[in-house]
């Protein structure tokens, strides 16, 4: 028994995060990256070629000892292949199934008595349920992709059409605010939860966070983890998932799985004992889990989205000296307007500092303010 | 102006452990490995080559931005030559003597003022100075080699002809203990100190450290900080430096400086809001320095040493188990007995018990106990 080499599907901004704790702790990182200019690829040993070909992903995996994804476009055959080949791959695919495919999610939701607002499955015709209300693509959706507000029958028969698919229909939620709780679990079906996490969004993009989440209950939060380690437990999670819920009052409503490290954990590189990276590590490599406990009573991380400027480094000057405190992590991406290029984090016990000094930099970052 | 490239001459640990933050900030990492094992050419893009070649560093220097270095094997006329071909490399030459070259160094402090041992050169003949005394290799020593207690004349005399060049003797002091505090500055003349740790040695080698120091006053903590920081300027140093101090009474007397970052540091990654190498990234490409404030009320590092035990991965079975906050940091080196091929960190509010976890990690680590 020696340190095991790990293989990660994808080479985008999670599996770059993942290479700080696999060096840490002696574990040897290989990805598959779709291109060598791949964020993660610039930085870590890796292999080119298609996550949707079986026989690649074969050849890759048979070069590790266990094999783990950073995205969810690995379609399930591919997966499935792995398995019939005796290959160790987390999380498995029939857990993963509900991270790609919203219909089975639903299912599983209701089966698993857990909050889902009101969902059919819609090919056409008419249907009983009300106006305005969401229609999802069952898959490939991200980051407010393949998910619309639909207001009339006549809309969605016509988004059917258009899409050519089954789509998901949910009811539109007034709800107060969304909170997302990041979960892990081993194969020993060892589980934490960190602290929940309050996910500010616009335009179904999310740009920061706050955890612990502000204002709400204990019994709130209790029910926040409560529903991860369910669903964690009975799915047969390994790995980490981010679970993101509506707040509707004093109710917490399912919206949507990732079975993967998530932007709403990245604060739990600087705000928590052990990271979600580094617990993704662990529990697929089955060992027992860390300490997930805050650091800090606040952190907060706003996401750094693509503008006008194209030169990141530069504001490093004004930002470091203003905020000294302030963490940087930077995608190495191409700057495109709107796409994740990087985020910042910021701790401390003055949650309105935290923000004002987070907006700052972010509205620095994209060129809004100079200075 | 955009992501710089920064060059390192050295792929051990230290190298290794500056990855993590080069990443994260978006800096290209590359380094002067002396062979393609070392610990971090194991994880990092790297070139081989010999860093007391000069031309071999000049090429390499060529390819980057700016250039530091993690051990303080590099000839003083290697460095020159990379100032005289217009390469940005910090520390400056005329800062890393007092690194390399011990005679300098106590020059230098007492120039400064600051307090030294008694001291004197010696190339034979008789001394002075009392007995025992501590004789020590005026160049390349580390974890106690080079380094000597001599009892008697004739001891002294032997132990010159033996080595061959004129030795640097020491008063022997009588200490309570030793303390190490790491300090940064940038080309810009912005410093910061961190909080004093107490190193713990066997043997001339640190085997654990404790900060802040336990039972120390704050007069004597500031006066530490106090002492580093007149260092620094008086040397221009840029990037981080170990000051090694010897607690005697109410007095703090200099010991040894280290121009990188250095095991008394180590503590940094998890329990100071910016690390030693992250701060000494910043210091050399002359940006803004960190917050270096405590994220815990006490950070404890144990050194893990080679011991009769190769397999280094099994063990954290028991340990993540066993101590769910501990965090590992293995360099992937061979093991040999007493090298030093990781470290363990642990961080909160008992101190005795913070102590015992990292104690236990280590026997555990070494084979000492089995359980």
């Amino acid at each position: 028994m020696s340190f095991p080499r790990l293989g990660v599907i994808g080479a985008g901004q999670l599996a770059r995060m993942m290479a700080a704790p696999a060096t840490e702790m002696g574990i040897n990182l290989r990805l598959l990256a779709q291109d060598p200019n791949d964020s993660a690829a610039q930085i870590c040993e890796h292999v080119v070629g298609d996550p949707s070909n079986a026989q690649a992903v074969l050849d890759f995996a048979k070069t590790c000892d266990v094999v783990t994804f950073e995205h969810e476009q690995v379609p399930q055959s591919v997966i499935k292949n792995l398995e019939m080949n005796g290959i160790k791959v987390y999380p498995r695919s029939d857990s993963f199934i509900y991270s790609q495919n919203k219909v089975e999610m639903r299912k599983k939701m209701d089966q698993l008595k857990l909050p889902n607002p009101q969902w059919q499955e819609y090919s056409g015709g008419s249907t009983s349920m009300s106006f305005p209300m969401i229609a999802k693509t069952i898959t490939g959706g991200y980051d407010g992709r393949g998910v619309f507000v639909v207001d009339s029958q006549k809309d969605l028969e016509s988004l059917q059409k258009q899409i050519g698919q089954t789509l998901l229909i949910e009811e539109k939620l007034n709800f107060d605010s969304e909170i997302a709780i990041m979960v892990a679990r081993s194969p020993h079906g060892q589980a934490a939860t960190w602290a929940a996490t309050w996910t500010i969004q616009e335009n179904g993009i999310c740009t920061s966070t706050v955890t612990p989440v502000p204002e709400i209950s204990e019994e709130l939060a209790n029910s926040a983890a409560e529903i991860a380690l369910t669903i964690a437990q009975g799915i047969s999670l390994v790995g980490v998932m981010a679970v993101e819920l509506f707040k509707v009052g004093d109710h917490l409503i399912i919206n949507e799985l990732a079975m993967r490290p998530h932007n709403s954990g990245h604060w739990t590189i600087e705000g928590a004992r052990t990271s979600q990276f580094e617990q993704h590590i662990r529990a697929v490599l089955d060992l027992p889990l860390g300490d997930t406990s805050l650091t800090s009573p606040w952190a907060v991380m706003g996401n750094i989205l693509g503008g006008e400027k194209t030169d990141m480094y530069r504001p490093y000057l004004h930002l470091m000296a203003r905020t000294p405190g302030l963490k940087f992590h930077h995608y190495r991406k191409e700057v495109r307007p709107g796409r994740k290029i990087g985020h910042v984090t910021l701790l401390g016990s003055d949650l309105v500092e935290l923000q004002q000094e987070v907006q700052h930099a972010l509205d620095y970052l994209s060129g809004a303010i100079d200075e």
